[in-house]
């Protein structure tokens, strides 16, 4: 009701600000009797965590995780995990010059307006840094879709104007923007330290493939598999559109060159992107989200403060030039707790 | 859970099958002592029912609604509003030679592997004719709306190849494909009769401007206005995806391009489409989604039926060449349903 | 949210008023496949309904029911099904000289506190009427329950004073107020007619018996089994206590009294009904609930009108003179309406 | 739906297991800017926590509670609270010898049958100790219930046999029964400390009066305020019957002696409870409900191990031969988290 759950079967409620003492995960209704330890967290986290490469912030934080519940023995007990993360390199006092005003781009103005008081300390709740708890819990998602043969992976598509040519999966993880096409990531790179020496930012367009899906996933009309997932991946902060399939180039075709012909083998193209009113067909799901530039950029900009008088603001702190590269996991980990939850939801439907 | 309720407290159920009895919709945490009449409703399905022009399908239909609980004496009580439309001109024998076969482009796969079993008459519950149900419930929801002073309105933005120039709202309704310019109307429906005449379909943009929205809306962090806005308009069949603001073209921008800046009068641009960090800004919400071509087409295509055998389908029936000039109320509907119910979260958090 | 819906997996929403145009149910979440005729559902409407016997009301409705979605030639197909039972012998105008007065015993001064409003013909939402919607979607609920080899069986316990001393089941049905022991039937009907002949009503105690659960069921730890049953029947209205096993008397008891030991052969007693942490241990669920006398009774009250000026009230209208005998089907339904959504919860734990 | 949470729109959600790292709970939309510091929290907790008296267990637990998110600069912000409880005097290995088998009147049996693995160790989640995420959560619903003028008032009323003559709530805390009658307490205490000497335990009722709640709570018609009432208070480990205002007594009363008649000055009598119809009627809610005796005895009783083998169980541990001295604020929280959710629910239905 608040905003802060996710899921209805398989349900995560994410807590923590940025600068406050911890940020995290409550996960309910994991399958019982599935080994999990800290570990299998852990990779996903350091896959999201700051100050990997000179493309992101320098915050340095470990996200080192600890399971405070819900696994006994080293397997899932069918109770709530409690996962927590402790804030190491907090440091509140930093924010002291923007308490006061509302920075462009960033959720300063709509949170005070909303909640009438805004913790300011790193843009509190409105932080990347909460998604730390969202790929915590996608990790024990995936690791749960594993046991099913499903596979998500995200990558960078394009940024900074660049696209990539060709999609290589053993790429990703070789370059520091996390993008399918060793070419092109070598020039969103340059793009990215070319506008971080500017004082600016850049946006991009991350794009996922998730593959081993049965057919069958989705729950019509509402919670449509892809309806879910635009609301998982729309709600990581900074992404501003997603498409499947073709997406918008669909606009300006026909019936005949967009509908996917089925033979004895199956689909004979893939142009929904996997799923079809609201169902997963089998074959991969595809689709794109876009990221905006990061807000924070240290070039003066006009703004307001809380009276309304106007100001510049120089947003200094450690910020990211591009969050695309560590948006990836994120991406992955709201995909991952979709599909578990619709795995779950598909069989008490039938049960 | 089963995916046919929408929203947590102004909450809506549909029901119902494009040839079986009747399609309509409970609709649960209206306020009470509203004035409400079937009048109200009537007029937004007007906009979506069938046989409007030709440019859609010529099933005849009066999609008459009937309030059968909820109101009295001209108000509502604050109980279920039970909304039903029966269904007149069904012809369930048109479909005998499709219960067999998986048309490309439609439902029919999926839901035959979803459920084991498949109403194949007029594609069942995965028929268009669902959001009749949709757009009765979204009456309501602006008829509360409109107390609050927020407006609706979308509007074809792009089909078939062809951009609409201008934006005037008064001329949507004077053209049969909702367009928001005359000239490109014009074309518009040119280009749609002759993929009809070619027994083709067309894709097409529609556009969503919604004005009167009080900052402050919006739960986040899972339940951000424009993660929850995207859910709701991915929800409508055929939709492919959705862009804020100014979306994908964000890819390419930096920070200092995009970010919105304020000065005493406010935000001085909306590139964000009316929503930072999830909550509305008190700008107007701007979004755009984009509808395939309709599925259904005369020309020949290759498929299976149920034993995987290999069939050439051909999509006789009523069928509209284009879908999204009555896709256009569906849109205003499920954006209503979205506000109406965040406006009671809103006040929620703060009781 | 607004109370008029039930179960998280298999989810019902009622609707309608006494005197409206329609009484019904929209059940979500059943499993598609599973054969479902409307006789299914009479059947036990016609043991809810009116005009059963002269302890009942006279009110003349039929309680015909009509499938309106969600079944395809006999068979549920996993999509909302829509159950409407019109309202015939509807008399709105005898509400007349009530409706500027609140009833003692009834909810019209809270439902005109609550919504500022209130249908005053015949309790409007807050009739016994909308159980009908209940006792339909309970027999759905126990259909798919018999699949599962889950028998509820309820029946009245004691009313008027009247105790039975035996249960036999066979006889529940039998008598007109059913009760499980002849004997006290016979006199709990002479008392009934006795306090109608006075213009007064009695209260009674129903207890239920559910066999063939298997162990396994509810969800600690706020979902509890019995606490889930809890709720279901003590939203039935004219309930004021519930009690599972031995209940009440445990206050007087030790553990070593009353703890449910066991051997090889599983539980040596039920003292806790069949429920321990809220889990079904597969012994018998065993529980009672107590119903109040019927408030409507011709006798003159004291009480107040809407501008709270004393008055004197007297109930004509068509009353029952015990509500417990027509109560019956209403427990059992909303345990089947529990038993279902646990056990279809249950699965989705281990899916 | 895995049953660790309560509540709509103010919802909490406890974790954690008896011997596990920590207890405790995630409450989420809690009204921002309301003072919140730990010691608010921390005065039910010490009326909770064990190793109080010598009628409650002596496990040595200082149950300090710690705010790791969702306060700043001591005010609620809007955003989740997350309160951790560290487990100190945790002794799992005290636990070895009951590993294997099924203690009677535990919950062992039932939760290795539903989750196929069992966290033996004090119970793991099923534990008393589960109930400090409850009290804590419940502390801050009684401090924004305070804001709205109501009072919760909890009380042992009936133990062992013996039955509080007089209420008198300034008596509650001055005796370690927490009963209302300083006569009776000292009998009941009596009658505790010979059954733990006898190494049994007894059972006992909880009596609960809530003043200044406003007419108007509670949706029908299945989210009544007694059914919500129950359902969080059979929540509660060892309840086993609930009853509101004369309760169970009913069934032998007639309408003409338990309506509750209204005059000039509102209600002449409370019969009721003080909810009508599912709403409340602005008097006093009253109910009691029922604790079985202590499940945990020493005394040698029959039970069977995982293998289905016959074995005598004594449960040596540290335990409470009576439960309803800690379980007065665990009943009054409960009631807590109802109303407060309540409250913030009839505020969104008139919004």
């Amino acid at each position: 009701m608040s905003g802060n759950s996710f899921g209805s079967i398989f349900r995560v409620t994410t807590y923590g600000e940025s600068h406050g003492g911890a940020v995290g995960v409550v996960v309910d209704g994991a399958t019982p009797g599935v080994d999990l330890c800290e570990a299998d967290i852990q990779c996903d986290l350091d896959r999201r965590r700051p100050g990997q490469s000179d493309v992101t912030t320098p915050r340095a934080e470990t996200d080192t995780v600890r399971i405070l519940s819900g696994v006994f023995e080293g397997k899932t007990t069918g109770t709530p995990i409690l996962l927590i993360i402790q804030n190491r390199d907090a440091r509140p006092s930093a924010y002291d010059e923007i308490k006061d005003l509302f920075r462009p781009g960033h959720a300063d103005y709509t949170y005070f307006l909303k909640y009438g008081i805004r913790d300011y300390r790193g843009s509190g709740r409105a932080s990347g840094r909460e998604t730390a708890g969202r790929v915590a819990a996608g990790a024990i998602a995936r690791k749960l879709l594993s046991r099913r043969g499903i596979t998500i992976r995200a990558y960078t598509k394009r940024a900074a104007g660049i696209e990539c040519k060709t999609i290589d999966f053993d790429e990703i993880e070789r370059n520091i923007v996390r993008a399918c096409d060793p070419e092109a990531a070598r020039e969103i790179v340059a793009k990215i330290q070319a506008a971080r020496d500017e004082e600016n930012s850049v946006g991009g367009i991350v794009e996922c493939r998730v593959s081993g899906v049965p057919a069958g996933l989705g729950e019509p009309v509402f919670d449509k598999l892809e309806a879910d997932l635009a609301k998982a991946v729309m709600s990581i902060g900074a992404t501003r559109g997603i498409e499947f399939g073709l997406g918008f180039a669909l606009a300006d075709m026909t019936g005949k060159e967009s509908n996917d012909e089925m033979d004895a083998d199956g689909f004979v193209s893939n142009n929904c992107g996997g799923v079809l009113g609201g169902i997963s067909t089998g074959d991969e799901i595809v689709f794109r989200v876009v990221f905006k530039p990061t807000s924070s950029i240290a070039q003066p900009q006009r703004t307001v403060d809380k009276e309304g008088a106007e100001v510049i603001c120089r947003t200094e702190g450690r910020h990211d030039p591009s969050i695309f590269p560590r948006a990836v996991p994120v991406v992955e980990a709201m995909v991952a707790l979709v599909l578990e939850d619709h795995c779950k939801r598909h069989a008490a439907l039938h049960a």
